[in-house]
């Protein structure tokens, strides 16, 4: 049985991983290349309807362990769903967003226990793993401030403290330098046409391999 | 710190789990008992939008495991926003479903492991267990019948399979027989009348000791 290629985008808000995963996607399919892109929480039925409860403001304020089940559900509806039959067949998954997250986010943003949040995703994943992560890495100051050219995007994890967005940087980057088999960390300070040459690069080492 | 008492309702469909929740909160309050109802999944702002997830026949299929953790999530929300505090300030909570019915439905109904199911339990719940579990019993083919009666009530686990039904019966059986001293099984084939003649009994022994 054929095996695709799973790679994540994960990093700080206004690192351009939007952009990057767009011109990624057109790269890869102008090679004649099979892609699936997804984003997290959504990509499924029931997951884009969590993702919508996620981001509502104001109606819905809950508890951070409860926010965690809710993105754990929908990778797991994600992982079954759309990603593993993907992957067996021999497509590329390139995923906004995953596992890592809940790590960065839940445990080093808010706290939470990391080994708790570890066994979660383990379930939540079927035990998956991305081929590569790319971390889209800038100073939390000039991603968040990037985020506020644009409104429409704003919710409510812009709206929390510089401080627990500096916690989620600092997570990523322990995380990327405990796993450096799995992850490229990328300047994403940088113009995008610059970018998307280190992604372009980093992917091309791991097509090369498979 | 004072600490009240927490009862939970578990059983098959049709068993009359509401109705013998409404009469137990009229009892209690009649004699100037401070009661929370709640149910499950549900009882807070978010819980109630997962609820409706779940419950919502046609347009949300969704794989076994994320349906789990949509409950594990309402549950972790309702343990800690609502059940908790109302058990500091001394009240009695009643609650219609609980982390039971999780191990009955998902585990023994739907076959997911019941070890991985518990300790999702465990971080859902906060470690809280019931004082008393009333386990409202009776014949699956009576119970699916009397819930025919009522359509507005209808909803997709009735729709499934009489087989499913008689596992999750059997599994309440095996989860009260393994836990004697927190569970009271009643058989509810019988009168409304009976059974509430058994719950307020079974109440009371609890409510003498505390």
């Amino acid at each position: 049985m054929s095996r695709g290629l799973f790679i994540t985008f994960e990093g700080p808000e206004g690192g351009g991983k939007t952009t990057q995963i767009h011109r990624l996607v057109d790269s890869l399919r102008s090679q004649g290349r099979d892609v699936l892109p997804l984003r997290e929480p959504g990509g499924t039925t029931i997951g884009e309807k969590i993702r919508a409860l996620l981001l509502d403001l104001a109606e819905s304020p809950m508890q951070i362990e409860t926010e965690a089940l809710l993105f754990l559900a929908a990778r797991r509806e994600l992982v079954q769903d759309r990603i593993l039959p993907a992957l067996q067949a021999g497509r590329i998954v390139i995923c906004d967003r995953f596992a890592d997250a809940t790590l960065a986010y839940q445990g080093y943003g808010r706290g939470m226990d990391l080994a708790a949040l570890k066994a979660l995703n383990a379930f939540a994943t079927v035990g998956l793993q991305p081929d590569l992560t790319l971390l889209l890495d800038l100073p939390v100051e000039s991603g968040l401030q990037r985020r506020k050219m644009d409104p429409a995007d704003w919710n409510r994890f812009d709206a929390a403290s510089l401080a627990f967005h500096q916690q989620v940087r600092q997570g990523y980057l322990a995380l990327a330098g405990a796993e450096p088999g799995r992850w490229r960390v990328i300047d994403a300070a940088r113009a995008a046409d610059v970018v998307a040459v280190d992604v372009w690069r980093a992917v091309g080492e791991v097509l090369a391999v498979i």
